[in-house]
């Protein structure tokens, strides 16, 4: 690694991140090669296979639109075991919080918490608090970790990409970033701008009833946003990405805002969102499964496995070129999630 | 809950934060009755039980005579599935880390952590990384959660202390405490003291093995000390226990320390320390086979459960008078895990 303390850039899920993981905390702490890097670890038991994974939540502002850092870290933690195919179970909570933290401010991101976790069927079974003095953190780090059951025998993973798959995503890019920007910098953008966090098993639980042994791989694209995600894809399984501009769904306000701020809403963060990277033939089953659901009713065909290759991921443009895509270097948007 | 901003006591693992559990964490979050709340959840699964738990990690300084933050984090996981009596599998890290912190500290505190997985048998197997600006953080906080299974069908639980019954501890108390506070304001204690921090697992194993049935309850006494654990193992197994202030094992520099600094060693923190309350006829076997085990060498039996009741502990003094002992109250010793 090319730096020698921690900077910004080192939590933006983009290259920065990598480097951070690949270099330094990886080899150190379990040398998982990296085709093996999920959003959740799968644990062979005798009698099954459960999934387990964890995500700290230090998002600022801790109430934006659309949400909070309470209902956002129950989602995101469920969302990581959905990833895996697998049906979220119970979760616990780590609470960090900074000495003047209001009472009404954690009662009320317990109570989304709650709320969140009732709506995914999943339960919070254990727990710690602990307080730091006025000014070592801010307001409020949340960390949940969950433990799933896979109740099938499919393989999804990140190194299942195959050519000819299609890619879905099942709606637009970039709300929950755009949101959490515009909440945190106080933009006026005129607009109805609101986060998508949102629980996406029960979209996936379609999903497999549907594609079953035809959807290989299945992954939320947050920090780094669309971009970012595909590309791990593509280094994971060593194949090289098609992406289509115009098939990319965008709300109008959210790609205005970030015309304005000269951002790339590929590299945008979103927290209701996954990508399925689907066997061509079951691609158009599935897209309409997705649709007859409430989180999936803008879904959409964005991209192609074209062969395999060195992960290369290139975006088809809107007017006819091409252009080569990477991951998001340095920090586009920090403190996301 | 009196105060309407949260306090540095909140954190302490005394009175006020089981005020904050009891009135506003728990309620929202899960309902959980008092009586079943113990260091790790069971999940009952189909094919037999799990055990998930989580702690997040503060400690000031980061870097303490027999430890660090990263070592801490482990074995206070493993520790907490040990004390439900299950046989730590996986362990999931969660970073936050502030910007600025020196690359050379993050590789010794991820070494530490390694290390202390490996010798502890479990697996570090899925992870998250998060950054936030200089001075939203303090240098680096960790969460570790952790999978267990459950190998037997003991109920090994808080509830389940029995008049009679011995109440067990395998060694010093006080020495976590006393090293980070030590080493955190620079005292000059002329003296060693230093961090207990161990994992207990393999030390439960052998009193498995020995007592089996006549383990009732597993504890390790960390925030708040040996006087609020067995105050809450009192409250909820609904019993009266009595200490025997001779009998139980104090460092004579850590005695000293606290005379000095006027704190009880009762109430300090421990890490490689577990409570033990064993069926009275077993005591004595159980006994035999902790001394034999590193980390149980200095084993002492240092009370007893005397009846059932309203969760009343009493210590009879080295002076031979009785006194009546409450939970930590306000805050001693912020941020020692």
């Amino acid at each position: 690694m090319k730096s020698d303390i921690i900077l910004l850039g080192h939590g933006s899920g983009g290259k920065l991140s990598h480097q951070l993981l690949d270099d330094i905390i990886i080899p150190a702490l379990s040398g998982l090669a990296q085709s093996e890097q999920n959003d959740a670890a799968i644990l062979p038991t005798p009698n099954g296979r459960i999934a387990f994974t964890t995500d700290s939540y230090v998002v600022d502002p801790i109430f934006f639109p659309g949400g909070c850092i309470g209902d956002l870290a129950i989602n995101g933690t469920v969302n990581d075991l959905a990833m895996a195919g697998a049906k979220p179970v119970a979760i616990s909570v780590g609470l960090i919080l900074e000495e003047g933290l209001p009472v009404d401010d954690l009662q009320e991101i317990l109570k989304a918490m709650r709320i969140a976790a009732d709506q995914a069927g999943v339960a919070i079974v254990t727990g710690d608090t602990k307080v730091v003095p006025r000014g070592k953190a801010d307001k409020i780090f949340i960390n949940t970790s969950g433990v799933g059951v896979i109740e099938h025998d499919l393989t999804i993973c990140g190194s299942n990409a195959r050519v000819g798959d299609q890619v879905l995503i099942n709606g637009t890019v970039g709300d929950h970033g755009m949101a959490v920007l515009a909440s945190r910098e106080g933009l006026e953008l005129e607009s109805d701008i609101h986060s998508d966090c949102a629980e996406l098993y029960s979209l996936v639980e379609v999903m497999l009833a549907v594609g079953g042994e035809s959807i290989h791989v299945l992954r939320d694209p947050t920090r780094g946003g669309v971009a970012t995600t595909l590309k791990e894809i593509a280094l994971q399984s060593e194949v090289d990405l098609e992406l289509v501009e115009t098939k990319i769904p965008v709300r109008e306000d959210v790609g205005s805002a970030c015309a304005i701020l000269g951002l790339d809403p590929l590299f945008v963060a979103n927290e209701g969102k996954l990508l399925a990277i689907v066997a061509e033939d079951a691609a158009d089953k599935v897209l309409t499964a997705m649709r007859q659901h409430p989180t999936g009713k803008d879904a959409a065909v964005i991209g192609t496995v074209m062969s395999t290759g060195k992960g290369h991921l290139t975006l088809k443009t809107a007017i006819g070129g091409k252009r080569s895509v990477e991951m998001l270097a340095g920090e586009q948007l920090p403190r996301i999630c």
